[in-house]
């Protein structure tokens, strides 16, 4: 077993665990054990088998339909036409590595540079989340001559050796960094976001200087600007200032982690971060870019990518190929001719809105938290009022029962995590609405 | 500038110095350095743009065909269609991660693990081949408790901070990790594998012994069975036994680093390391696994895998998803029902023997060294017999404007890296020896 319930576990089972299933399942489960690794986990104690999608939807062997609340990475929608129309079409055509010249990586990066505040001018494209935040780390110790890191407590920014020292959320089975220091989110509650600002920039400071003392100096401050695996902190449009201006001033780089907030996810901006109006150093992304087509980005200031490539050689074989490009720049396309920046925006805010009136009839909703299509809702001991993963867990499984996927974050993990595809309509948003009401009246 | 010239980079060209340009390849290598990072290279003084590709054959935007004697990747043929029907059918149905039941994955599995020897029984699929050796290293280090690590003098293992510390391919602006020990690679010629093979395997006993005098430990041996980075030494079969055999004494584990070698590519084998009759503890597998697709592999023991799935949760969002897994399913049924593992033997002892032929017929050529589809043609001196990496160079750009496409590798970057799409025919071997003879002769 692993050596704490971790975030990223939290909703996650051991086919070992799994209990009750009908033979089919059960021989699959089976089966899976056999092949796969034990890292290999499952979603909910009843797992899903699941064969096909469409928009917010998902289908099992069965033929159920599933609602998806869940799924950022097929951002416009599972099997979006317009994306698989223009992957196939570039399949077709030539699939190889940037060291040919090709139209598809300059119109692509043009158009998503186009999407940045200025400073923002080069782009590297690669595989995975992780290999942005790894590659974008090593290009901040490179450019600042520091080693330092600045996470917060439940962070997680991927799973290469480098950047899952950055990531606290895997437990405390996996290492940190000696030069990484670790401070707490935010914690912005409606209507102090200011002071949370302020005293979250006061703790970076202090680790800041901490990492000074120890002779590590500060590379760069690494976080996603929702906080999502410390339990989704949006905060105020702004309240991010604060600690921005202190790794500035303090010569580090702040590096936006957009794998969960960016490509309009938050609502308000087409980045999350740029829904502080910050400025970023260098900028990662993944999940959503491709809709499930394995591609990320680093994105950053010219000076910075210079100093790096000036060093050490960067070759990624897959990265900016011509069909991962494709699937990019469909996605990028639909989110503009669907307008889905002010669909998640204003779908979001209908959303929290109803979650917000749901938790005034219910003592087992402490705080609705979101901005965009990234909601949390705390569960809590409806007698207590404490943090309680358990009755958190018991609504996943239920609402999986009913067909509604979801999963749990936070350290306690004890907050549903509602992350639907931004295509999720109204009448999605009922059809949960109607599920949660009736899981909750059952607890 | 680069601190050096480097394998990755000998055949590499920053825009900044392109010369003499036609006026449309000058606009778009100069978008290109306005978009993208400095990190990357073009392969070629006059930078080749590319549109489409069938089979071994790549075409520009003038229409021109170029055959394919480079690119590994697209190993089963550029836009094979099988591959490209495999891929579509799966984009239109579904593509989500892991922590819901798929049969593809686990049908690809049982196939995959079928080819490896009966040691190797359990899989993960990830998204590079970078990815696939940084988690290879961490669950050696976890599973030994040790952290050193031995590689080839001039190896090279991907791009992530870790790998990246473990590829002094990278050249001198890249810290190379504490605890990595760097040997020469075999440099087995013709006749004294066995002696080579004893030779290597007395070296890396040494570095060993250096790991532990200094605290570090022994936890794996990391290679590719063709030291295809420093400069292709294929060796006769059996040539890695004693050096394996050492790696095992020390309790260390054997990391088959098959990106390059696997994937019937050196012939004789489905895997590279299996051609010499191997034990690998782990098999990392990356570029040609889904003929450009982005999927990764990383396959092993049981208890090694365990130990890590045990104290720390690994999570690859994209890795194993239904369609790169398609991508990886068409490909293994291609090589199959082609019986592309024949054909590369076949091939590749036919091209090595017009090379050996050609050899005898010119100072140009000191050595020629492969083994399948994997083939080195080390370029010297005419005079004095030593390496020339700027004469490789010139082959290889002679051979661009002849419209065949290949590159240099080897610590000199005098090595000609021959590395078709494994369905070079034997046409295309008459197509290349032509022009190769043709070039030979201009110098």
């Amino acid at each position: 077993m692993l050596s704490r319930s971790t975030i990223m576990d939290s909703n996650s089972f051991s086919v070992l665990e799994a209990t009750g299933l009908e033979p089919e399942l059960l021989a699959r489960t089976e089966r899976r054990q056999t092949l796969l690794s034990g890292s290999y986990r499952l979603f909910y104690k009843k797992p899903v088998h699941l064969v096909s999608g469409k928009g917010a939807y998902l289908f099992d062997a069965d033929g159920e339909k599933y609602l998806d609340v869940y799924n950022n990475v097929a951002s416009v929608g599972h099997c979006n036409e317009k994306v698989v129309a223009a992957v196939t079409a570039q399949l077709k055509k030539l699939n190889t590595h940037t060291r040919y010249l090709h139209d598809g990586i300059l119109n692509y990066s043009a158009a998503i540079l186009a999407t940045f505040p200025n400073n923002i001018t080069k782009a590297m494209f690669l595989c995975t989340g992780s290999e942005a935040n790894d590659l974008a780390v090593r290009m901040a110790q490179t450019f600042t001559g520091k080693t330092g890191i600045v996470v917060t407590a439940e962070a997680y920014h991927g799973n290469t050796d480098l950047v899952s020292q950055l990531s606290p959320a895997l437990g405390s089975g996996q290492t940190l960094h000696p030069a990484v220091r670790v401070i707490s989110p935010p914690n912005a509650f409606p209507g102090d976001s200011t002071k949370s600002g302020e005293r979250f920039a006061r703790s970076l400071q202090s680790a800041i200087n901490d990492l000074n003392r120890h002779g590590f100096g500060f590379a760069a401050f690494l976080a996603d600007s929702i906080f999502s695996s410390d339990g989704i902190y949006p905060g105020d449009p702004g309240m991010l200032k604060p600690a921005i201006e202190v790794v500035h001033q303090n010569g580090g780089l702040f590096i936006a982690d957009e794998v969960q907030p960016g490509f309009t996810r938050t609502g308000e901006a087409f980045w999350g971060y740029a829904r502080h109006k910050l400025d970023a150093d260098l900028v990662t992304t993944g999940k959503p870019m491709g809709n499930g087509m394995p591609i990320s980005g680093l994105f950053g200031k010219d000076e910075i990518m210079d100093s790096f490539a000036e060093k050490i050689p960067y070759f990624n074989t897959f990265g900016g190929n011509p069909v991962s490009i494709a699937s990019a720049n469909a996605v990028l396309n639909v989110i503009k001719e669907e307008n889905l920046l002010n669909h998640a925006t204003q779908v979001g805010a209908l959303f929290l809105n109803e979650l917000n009136l749901l938790a005034k009839q219910t003592a087992l909703i402490k705080e609705v938290r979101g901005t965009g299509l990234y909601i949390g809702v705390e569960i809590c001991d409806p007698d207590t009022g404490e943090d309680n993963g358990k009755l958190a867990l018991q609504i996943v499984e239920l609402l999986r029962e009913n067909r509604i996927l979801t999963s749990v974050c936070g350290p306690n993990a004890n907050v549903l995590k509602l992350r639907p595809p931004l295509v999720f309509s109204t009448s999605d948003l009922e059809w949960f609405l109607t599920e949660f009401e009736k899981v909750l009246r059952q607890l």
